[in-house]
């Protein structure tokens, strides 16, 4: 009865990462979210865009369980965590102890500071936040198709900030939702007045690609009617108008925030000093380095690759990677034995944009565009995705899209009473 | 431009089958539905129960008008009807006229004022009934799991007030959903102290089935655990205790009202005399008596099978050749023509009981009961929804979780943000 207690705190990618590599271990583990299901974020924007329905992309947590014997779940909610005293507290059930924690909590959506933002952007980090999207995104067309007018007021202006994966991926999916699909259910309505317009503050495009693939990238996404404003911020959000640094305005009903996270506010009260983005800095083990026996995993973490001290994106390649060794260094440590440091293996860094065409940052600095890079891209999420049925069901939509251009989830469905 | 107008108010089952007979006649159809999807309510308690995603059983309206060059779609709610000036009034477009008027707003839940049951009780007959269901279903699940003295007060008893195929097919289905899957997802929880209890204030199960069928349906609910309590009535709901009038209490966080229904509250200002839950009596040719002009469909209607007098039950079947009567009536009367009256069709009523049991009352009196039943029933029901991406992807998930006994979307998903 004195087996290692293991606390996996978030039920991501990283945490469910975690929780595998202790599957065969001596130890008993505790794994906490808030709500009942995985959120495979990497596809949140199909979500948005109608692509996949949300629960695909949201699978059962309990699934985990049933293949893992010493693993219990529960739903709940962190209200606060005590390193010296290795106990976290919760929502609706008592305290628990531990012997080694995994800090797998994520991040949320970062604004900036960008007056009205949190109050009137759309972000894109959450399962709900893709729903939500969805539903804003038909709303309008719904509405202008009622009342055309509406189309000088912007309702038919959508904005997307960061340019970065995310910001790319919505936006050239939300162009092919529009401009394929939705000109089709809206006859009487003159779609092709749909603006998709994509901000970034910087020079380019994905960044940390190299500059063929931001090229390749800015003009696939103009090819598919994106305009694209590079070396532009946005200064303030209204329900009807963007306003950005420049002075200029757009008048849009509907702003798209990629443009960054912070971790998850609970790091403020651990005591610890926090890298920017109040991501949690870690050691070339992803321990604190005042508590060995906290791991940090996934996007909360500040995460060097262990070979040029870069910090890694917050991405589900880098999630999943960072939570296997946590919880690898949890089984050895168990076992009286240690694993070497943190070493990313970078298998491709890649970036869809639609209609067949993707952009992949390679091993060693080769690029991929194009068919190929779009092929990889769906190869590698749908082998992410959990669970033979998710797997199964999301090739069926996926591949059902891809072919007949057809998607099936385009409906708005309020929990509300009716 | 001089072409007849024909307005279709709702677009459930009915109402598109109405619009469907109209596609080749030299008419201008509008349709208004106050949702953007089509609810297929047949398998709505299957939304509940996890077997089924909730946007295959809604599918989205202007998939119709992709194959329908004649019909215009609003989303939109009514909020008039003038029958005597011919003219439609709604909530955010401009009224409309109309030559020719199909009334298929459908019904609502009929709680036959029992107290607490508008507040307190879920019904069954909308979309976001079926996902608010399911939620509750699985938060009782998630916070017994965190607090086992809840079933002490009632967190896993579910009872179902009504013992038609509605009531008949969630019992089944909840049975099954809970002993067999969610026991698995709960190992850490006495789930087998769940109870589930069918109460219908008759003497049988299914009243519009022979015998037979009835005692066969009690005996494979009783064998999936289903508990049946005939000849009782529910006087009170509160969020913990249902009330019998025999005074018996039953501690119970979730009832679950599947007890009747009653016409949109619409058709109260029509100044028509109305029949028994507000349905509309129609001629046998659907019209208004009064107004040949319009037609009547669906659960909104008081309609004879136009043979023995008696009156239809609220049935997908019964809305679905009501519809296409109406449409039909119309399209002759465009072109001069008349058709005879309404002649229901009785191809057989169904109701699943599940895992393989349903029961199935064939015309002329035959009864079919068990696997065969069960088969006609799945194939009959798969036929009739629409869209062939939806159809395919709902023969996997139904084929998937019929044979694998695995289900892919019990998460809950608050569209709050976080």
């Amino acid at each position: 009865m004195d087996r290692p207690h293991v606390l996996i705190l978030g039920a991501g990618i990283a945490g469910l990462g975690a929780a595998e590599k202790l599957k065969n271990s001596a130890v008993d583990v505790t794994l906490i979210d808030k709500h009942n299901y995985h959120t495979f974020q990497p596809l949140l924007y199909q979500v948005a865009t109608n692509l996949l329905n949300a629960d695909i992309v949201g699978s059962p947590i309990r699934d985990a369980i049933h293949e893992q014997d010493n693993l219990t779940f529960h739903q709940t909610a962190v209200t606060h965590i005590d390193l010296n005293n290795r106990s976290v507290a919760f929502e609706d059930i008592e305290p628990l102890s531990y012997d080694y924690l995994v800090l797998a909590l994520g991040a949320k959506v970062n604004f900036f500071g960008v007056k009205g933002a949190a109050e009137h952007a759309f972000p894109l980090y959450t399962l709900a936040d893709s729903t939500r999207l969805k539903n804003q995104i038909l709303a309008r067309f719904e509405m202008t198709e009622k009342d055309p007018s509406q189309i000088e007021e912007g309702a038919l202006n959508f904005v997307i900030v960061g340019g970065g994966p995310t910001g790319v991926e919505i936006s050239g999916a939300l162009a092919i939702f529009v401009y394929h699909d939705l000109v089709k259910d809206y006859p009487g309505l003159d779609v092709e007045k749909t603006r998709i317009i994509l901000v970034d503050s910087g020079p380019a495009l994905l960044q940390m690609f190299k500059e063929k693939s931001q090229v390749y990238t800015k003009s696939k996404l103009e090819e598919l009617g994106v305009d694209i404003l590079l070396g532009q911020r946005v200064a303030e959000v209204s329900p009807s108008l963007i306003t950005l640094q420049s002075g200029e305005t757009i008048k849009a009903q509907t702003l798209v925030w990629a443009g960054g996270l912070q971790a998850n506010p609970l790091v403020k009260e651990l005591g610890l000093e926090l890298a920017p983005g109040n991501r949690v800095p870690v050691g070339p083990d992803l321990a604190l380095s005042d508590h060995p026996e906290v791991f940090v995993a996934g996007d909360i973490g500040m995460i060097s690759d262990g070979k040029t001290a870069e910090t890694l994106p917050q991405l589900g390649s880098v999630a999943i990677q960072t939570g296997h060794h946590a919880g690898e260094s949890i089984a050895h440590q168990v076992d009286g034995k240690t694993i070497g440091p943190f070493k990313y293996l970078d298998k491709g860094t890649m970036a869809t944009i639609g209609a067949g065409a993707a952009v992949m940052q390679m091993p060693g600095g080769r690029t991929l565009t194009g068919k190929a890079a779009f092929l990889s891209w769906g190869a590698v999420h749908l082998a992410l995705l959990g669970g033979g049925g998710h797997r199964a069901s999301a090739l069926v939509k996926y591949g059902f899209a891809l072919f007949s251009g057809k998607r099936s989830s385009r409906i708005v469905l309020d929990e509300e009473a009716d």
